[in-house]
């Protein structure tokens, strides 16, 4: 094996005894890690590969680095579960004070991409409202919403502190049906990292969601980026043959 | 704006200029996309700024780029329904040529950590078991299980060629009943990378698995990593109050 090679082998199996050492409850979250030079007498290995293995557990989440302080253990992951019936950004964050914020609400003609996606003609109005989703007053969520105009005209800032669901069935008496919904991890960009508080870069979900109502006419397409250091989704699943 | 928060702004706006033109079709799978310079003119910008486009677009999957070629397309990606069903390997892939190779099977102690899992005592023997999941010939997961030796004694490599679940199933007459499944988005290191033959750090999908038979005895521990760039999960939902 080539030196670079053994030096990345390396900071991988690092990287798994500092997870294995938060998991178990060896370190605990808040607490200080060991400096940089400390971790490199422990494991006998190079400076270079305890900072890979420390880097990588930060863009993972499992770590903070506070500038002059050291480095910490971060807080537990929120587990949101992903189930089989629409829930509102409230109720997903389960209990946590949750809240959010209008970034961007404008009316702008669809292009080919978000028409075909609509199913309305190319042009056509459409409501783009960007809002920042908070849990526990940390930015966790950073979701654009493209909404037909004529499915809410006229829809207001006030309408979107809350539930915009909840807007769309009692103001605009919409019937919600069903939905669908993608997950994939992506990279943050520039953007949604200065919203988020995270690192450019950061590994993160983006989830596309089509939101259907009961004429089966789209009502909601949304493109939702969630941080990947404090998120993961859970799924319960039983065997029936 | 400074010239660096400038050019990270613009990189963003090329990246998804660029999804566009994939999603909308007017490039199509394996088709080749323009030269470096010809996007730097089309766009007016730099050089660097469309490297950082067409990079992250590589990452995520959307874009594979071949040594003296060029930058072409990428197949789409296989959408993996999340149901609240456990669901095999073969049937998550649907209608795709899907094979398990094992890369490792062996009898180890439990460490705290698995021990802690798995609910039974430190230095138990526990099979580990590494398997590489194909569909249409092409890796797409990289999946380590871990199962109390009591569960399966004897577990043979010809047991682990299909479904696992089958064998514990007939075999060994274990009654699987439910399991609980979380997902996060990761960075892939260098030995799963290797595997699944992606650039390293490439955002890819770590979940972790627990199964539990008809007595709530933990069976199986799996964490399994499933490449970003090909596979998304998908999620239908209803609405119902």
């Amino acid at each position: 094996m080539s030196e670079q090679k053994k030096e990345l082998a390396l900071y991988t199996t690092i990287k798994f005894k500092i997870i294995e050492l938060i998991k178990s409850g060896k370190y605990k979250v808040n607490d200080q890690l060991p400096t940089e030079s400390e971790f490199c007498e422990e494991y006998n290995v190079s400076r270079t590969t305890v900072r890979l293995a420390l880097q990588q557990l930060e863009l993972e989440g499992y770590l903070k680095r506070i500038q002059g302080k050291g480095t910490f253990v971060s807080m537990a992951k929120i587990q949101t579960p992903l189930t089989q019936k629409i829930r509102s950004f409230a109720q997903q964050m389960q209990g946590r004070n949750s809240k959010s914020e209008v970034i961007e609400l404008e009316v702008i003609p669809a292009n080919q991409t978000i028409a075909s996606i609509l199913e309305i003609e190319e042009k056509d109005p459409v409501i783009k409202l960007v809002r920042l989703r908070y849990a526990d007053k940390e930015p966790i969520q950073y979701h654009t919403s493209y909404i037909p105009w004529k499915v809410a005209p006229g829809l207001s800032i006030e309408d979107c502190q809350n539930s915009l669901f909840e807007v769309l069935r009692t103001k605009y008496e919409i019937n919600i049906s069903r939905g669908i919904e993608s997950i994939e991890p992506i990279l943050s960009d520039e953007v949604v990292s200065n919203y988020l508080n995270i690192p450019v870069n950061s590994p993160s979900f983006l989830s596309e969601s089509t939101t259907y109502d009961d004429k089966d006419s789209v009502i909601e397409y949304a493109q939702i980026i969630t941080r990947g250091d404090r998120t993961k989704f859970v799924v319960e699943q039983s065997y029936n043959e």
